[in-house]
């Protein structure tokens, strides 16, 4: 065991602070990470703020997690010391199930072990990255490949998968029109990812405030979605819509918005139920469907797939001690387009 | 233009009455048809008492259509007097936009023109098959194959199709798990088509009132939707799950049936507006959609398909005087399971 520097919440809306909290031994198939860089995830608010429900505390958040392998196991064959490596939402799952054979471990049926606000195989609960090291077992443990720096490669192990894995699921490329609502942290990925894999891109925001942003991000087009003009030009439009927005939207419109047997998929996950009138989805044959995060293959495919193009998230970096202001400018959307922590400050 | 006996409604809620309506001259490419036998779908009754939005009075519902071909216009290639036709739920549409020409009528972006609650492309309105005759566009009119009695295919005309379309487009067939949310005249008709498709079909109705009905259907299993047990015991199994119920449903316990990117489709269109909690979708990239009948090349392919398969509807023959009736027993759901009007009776 050792005892690592991390910040938690005490208690539900509790403010963070330092604290000390232990990691496992390394085990046989562990890696032991020097956290460099945690990703302030809008979730981690959710949770220490236990908008989904009830939560465990202390909660140490953070499932962005960015660092240098600085331990290995007897048995362990991928990583070794020294290697750039990730560590996204999920750190075990039951490995047995017919989705985590189908390599979609985020739908273990067991449910995954979450990084953070969960109980391990251990019967321990887990703390996730906002701490100065993590033990974790080397299937769960991602590779960051050369020329993806590991500040703006952090927000890509929930940021990133989050908006890759649907664009993949529901077949993103040249030819398709994507609509992202919402330039925020997960929406700006998106932008980025979306172009990238050769789709038009239309960034969907409440206003015009970020448009030069959008469009220098890859963003086609840019339109407010406060003006109701856009819902009438847009009409039927979108191949898929990605929405990134968990405060509670008019999902009917956004639905008119779709072309025949479009997609509406959401990241953002409110934490009220939402109305919606099924003549929105009887239309067109359109969906409305959900996304969680992907599975460790895909993950990994996706982080070659942004070094391959060169794209990490726009972050601010800031010190630990920033952590509870930086969770107001998040309520506020007020960040562009990430809070990483520079975790040698905790 | 001919003067035919029909039965409509004067106004939202009033009886329905023998009246007569006017039918079009046999224009170059229309097919005049005696109907034979019509359908009463439960859209007809949501139709002719408003229930979803302002209606076109008097009306004349009907869009379960079967009967013989008594004249056609000089360019009618596809007919000839005495074949024996079907109409469902449209007469025109557009045939320029790309879902006109992708075969996807239904979804025709200037709206198809309904058989009846519409107006045609002559400025009139449009009158449906409670009524001795119709006159249709070649185009807008399907075959009934040999082997079909007339009076069980008039139902395949919209509860055929609207069943038939989904399972095609969710790729439902052998190895698949599909399960029908009520037992009435769509879920009869959805049970018998996918039970002829290959797939595994389980039967979710709120009692077990028609458990024996469903297996001589062609289901594998059934179920008791009001036994909380039903969704523990069937949690992560189902495919696709088509909701043919149009009352509301607590969604978010159906949505728990899918599997890992399962769909449920919902074709009974509830008149309210419905609450479901994202989280019923995030677990497992499950989406909540919808489908609507289908167009005119599939609608033919379902014909084909019924025939060869020996799929008609089981009907309740009844006269034009106990429509009225017909009505309360559906809002009733007392019908076994489609209430067919013998049009010599108007």
């Amino acid at each position: 065991m050792t005892t690592v520097a991390a910040y938690a919440a005490a208690a539900a809306k509790a403010p963070l602070e330092r604290t000390t909290i232990e990691r496992r031994a390394v085990g046989e198939f562990d890696v032991l990470i020097d956290i460099k860089f945690v990703g302030i995830c809008h979730s981690d608010i959710h949770q220490a703020r236990e908008g989904w429900g009830e939560a465990v505390f202390p909660m140490v958040p953070g499932h962005e997690i960015a660092g240098v392998v600085a331990e290995v196991g007897p048995g362990v064959r991928r990583f070794k010391v020294g290697d750039h490596v990730g560590v996204g939402c999920m750190v075990d799952s039951c490995r047995e199930c017919e989705n985590c054979r189908a390599g979609l471990e985020q739908f273990c049926v067991q449910r995954p072990t979450w990084t953070y606000n969960a109980v391990g195989k251990d019967g321990k609960p887990t703390y996730g990255g906002y701490s100065q090291k993590i033990v974790v077992d080397e299937n769960y443990v991602l590779r960051i490949p050369d020329g993806l720096a590991l500040d703006v490669a952090a927000p890509l192990m929930c940021a990133g998968i989050t908006t890759y894995s649907p664009f993949r699921y529901w077949n993103v490329g040249p030819g398709k029109r994507v609509a992202v609502v919402g330039l925020g942290g997960l929406g700006h990925m998106a932008v980025k990812i979306a172009h990238a894999m050769g789709a038009e891109v239309t960034v969907l925001s409440q206003s015009l405030r970020k448009k030069e942003d959008g469009l220098r991000l890859g963003a086609d087009h840019y339109y407010a979605t406060g003006d109701p003009a856009t819902f009438d030009n847009l009409r039927g439009t979108f191949d898929v819509i990605l929405n990134t927005v968990s405060a509670p939207l008019d999902y009917d419109a956004f639905l008119s918005l779709l072309r025949t047997g479009g997609a509406m998929v959401t990241v953002g996950m409110p934490e009220e139920p939402v109305q919606i009138q099924f003549s929105s989805l009887f239309g067109n044959r359109r969906s409305l469907t959900s996304s969680s995060i992907g599975g460790i293959r895909e993950t990994q495919e996706m982080l070659d797939f942004c070094a391959e193009h060169g794209l990490g998230a726009d972050i601010e970096l800031i010190r630990a001690d920033q952590i509870n202001e930086a969770y107001e400018r998040v309520g506020r959307s007020d960040v562009r387009y990430r809070f990483v922590i520079d975790t040698a400050t905790i």
